[in-house]
């Protein structure tokens, strides 16, 4: 059995989210039906992250097991022969039978795109989040100092996950702006369910003089989700890039 | 009778073009319903630029007359709110009775954007010409040359065109690579129908050794579309800017 390892591009919009759910058409589940295709194997696909409807990714990983004989390099073009035009197999290889793309994800890079203008954009409607009034990047890229490093993120994920374990460590967050766009990048060692959503809601709301920066200290001890910022919406979301180990 | 100047961003993915056609979507078919919508006026919108199916634009113009009383400036708020969300007015403003968005333009710049990877891409399939092979960058700023100034370009420009001047002038061409895409960027004082298109088919069709740099002199004197290379497709195509007088 061999144990094949994807790096996957998608267009978020017309998906029901990564995760692969009855009468909704999902990332995983397109995918899979491309490679039941391809090696007439049923196989299920295990990615690194369950990115939600809307939420694009230009690294996801996902990683599944099969006996077929195709070269793990030509698996790629197989697949993006079948698959929609709004899923894209940048990478595919051959990895150890251990290897599997969530459990050894070792840490994972977000990229989240605000587009701050009075007016809404027309292209970039899919791919950002237009906030019309004026933001003040110096508060914000001040402000991000307080989400770096290891802290315990229950104010920042959505009351509706059930992992325990809420301490996370972000290693960088890196915030450009480029005429009416605001890049922000988030490298951490993992994320819990809408943390990046809510820590750059959150930046907003500092930006914009809703929430002052010498309050995130508080909002972060207090480990409740109602103080923290406004959960930003899924399409100015980007799944960068996954880390492993080696 | 009051005339009204607006600047227009649009998706163009689900317009046939921005010319109103019976039974067909267009850019300029919604606006125009917009303006109706709002002023309670049937008016005739003028545009800077035909785009094509499929092209996009950051700076489209248009203008139209109209009896309204709405304050100018608040014209492009009344449009955005009813206007589907891949049209955007970004600017409204009153002109002279004189001023014609297409009449009075001086000159116009477009930007192609070309997808270079092996593998084609996700996000930027609506957004980008994908080029799978190889591209001598070098060679394509190169080639530039060959275009900038004023010339007959009757070699590239679509034989469909019912323009006989075909004298036009290019001021300049701004190329640049980052990763994946290459960006072009055309200024001119006017551009016949596919042209920008047939000089960036061309340029890549020298950046794949498909036409030598020394046959573009050539090509051009000879002033027949047949030598030139193919015309690129439309969603890599962005009208960027519309220029005049003062």
């Amino acid at each position: 059995m061999r144990n094949i390892k994807l790096i996957i591009e998608y267009d978020g919009t017309n998906y029901y989210g990564w995760q692969k759910q009855p009468n909704y058409t999902s990332v995983q589940g397109e995918i899979e039906k491309a490679i039941e295709i391809i090696t007439r194997e049923k196989i299920k696909l295990n990615g690194a992250g369950r990115t939600d409807k809307g939420v694009h990714a230009k690294g996801q990983v996902a990683s599944f097991c099969t006996n077929s004989s195709i070269p793990s390099d030509k698996f790629k073009f197989a697949l993006n022969s079948v698959l929609p035009r709004d899923i894209a197999i940048k990478e595919s290889s051959d990895m150890k039978q251990e290897f599997h793309a969530r459990y050894n994800a070792i840490g994972k890079q977000y990229k989240y795109v605000v587009y701050n203008n009075r007016i809404r954009s027309a292209l970039y409607k899919n791919y950002s989040y237009h906030i019309p009034y004026e933001l003040d990047i110096n508060k914000i890229i001040k402000a991000k100092s307080y989400f770096l490093g290891t802290h315990d993120f229950t104010s920042f994920s959505s009351t509706q996950t059930t992992v325990k374990n809420k301490i996370r460590t972000i290693h960088n967050i890196d915030i450009n702006k480029i005429n009416d766009i605001i890049e922000m990048n988030v490298r951490g060692n993992g994320f819990l369910y809408n943390m990046v959503r809510i820590i750059v809601g959150t930046l907003i709301e500092v930006g914009s003089n809703r929430i002052n920066i010498d309050e995130l200290k508080g909002i972060m001890e207090l480990k409740n989700r109602c103080n923290a910022g406004h959960t930003a919406p899924p399409q100015g979301l980007y799944l960068e890039k996954v880390f492993y180990k080696d």
